[in-house]
């Protein structure tokens, strides 16, 4: 895990979801690599260069993240807690992706800094046009810190 | 100034790019009600609840804010400095749009707490178009801190 230049992290522990969300990202033909990452405490380890990611370079971040909040090993509110209260993680644009509508899982989102924040819809359609409408954003619109 | 629901908030001095991208975001048809404020020091009343909006509703925020960085009278990174480090505020999700493309203020804007940074096109029919997905992004597919 050296410096492949990595647009999209995708953190997402469910492999129906993680496959879905890849198929979608991949049809806009705009991705160079998406990550893949199935719990937290791996996800924390990539953004601080530990683990089996301590040759990855710090300064080149992802375009931004897809972040699920039920993760194994640490959540995704702790990981958005960790990366946008440390200066070498915060300016990274974090789309958090969930299945959770609780007005305390958006509101606390907000709170520890979250850029956005969707709900995934229930159909299967509608799931795979939001991932697709969220990968066009974030990669072709949004201008990220480089 | 009283209850209006406000969907967008427009801070923009500039008059053709307003009337572009009010027109844009009409297109739509999902929209409200969108409020233009063409200068710095009428938004940060508009936010606080000051002036002519002091009988505003400060419990009913805009979906999102469309934030312009170069502002009469008080500039757009100093209107997102104030709410962004507010808690009557920060949670509101702010895009500047903005013609400037120099690193230093997408950088301070990251760090200021924007949700996304977006550059104008300066071809006109892309201007619309990258509205009209700004607007169906931050009222469909997001969902803001209620």
């Amino acid at each position: 895990m050296k410096n492949l230049i990595t647009d999209i992290l995708l953190v997402e522990d469910n492999p129906t979801d993680a496959e879905l969300t890849i198929r979608a990202l991949k049809k806009s033909n705009i991705i160079n690599h998406i990550h893949l990452i199935t719990d937290g405490a791996e996800a924390l380890d990539y953004f601080f260069c530990k683990g089996r990611y301590n040759e990855r370079n710090a300064n080149v971040n992802p375009k931004f993240v897809i972040l699920d909040l039920k993760l194994p090993k640490i959540d995704g509110l702790e990981i958005l807690r960790r990366i946008k209260s440390d200066n070498r993680t915060k300016l990274i644009p974090v789309v958090v992706l969930t299945s959770s509508k609780e007005d305390k899982d958006v509101i606390e989102s907000y709170k520890l800094g979250v850029n956005s924040y969707i709900v995934k819809p229930v159909d299967f359609e509608k799931f795979v046009k939001s991932v697709v409408e969220l990968g066009m954003y974030w990669l072709l619109l949004n201008q990220p810190p480089e």
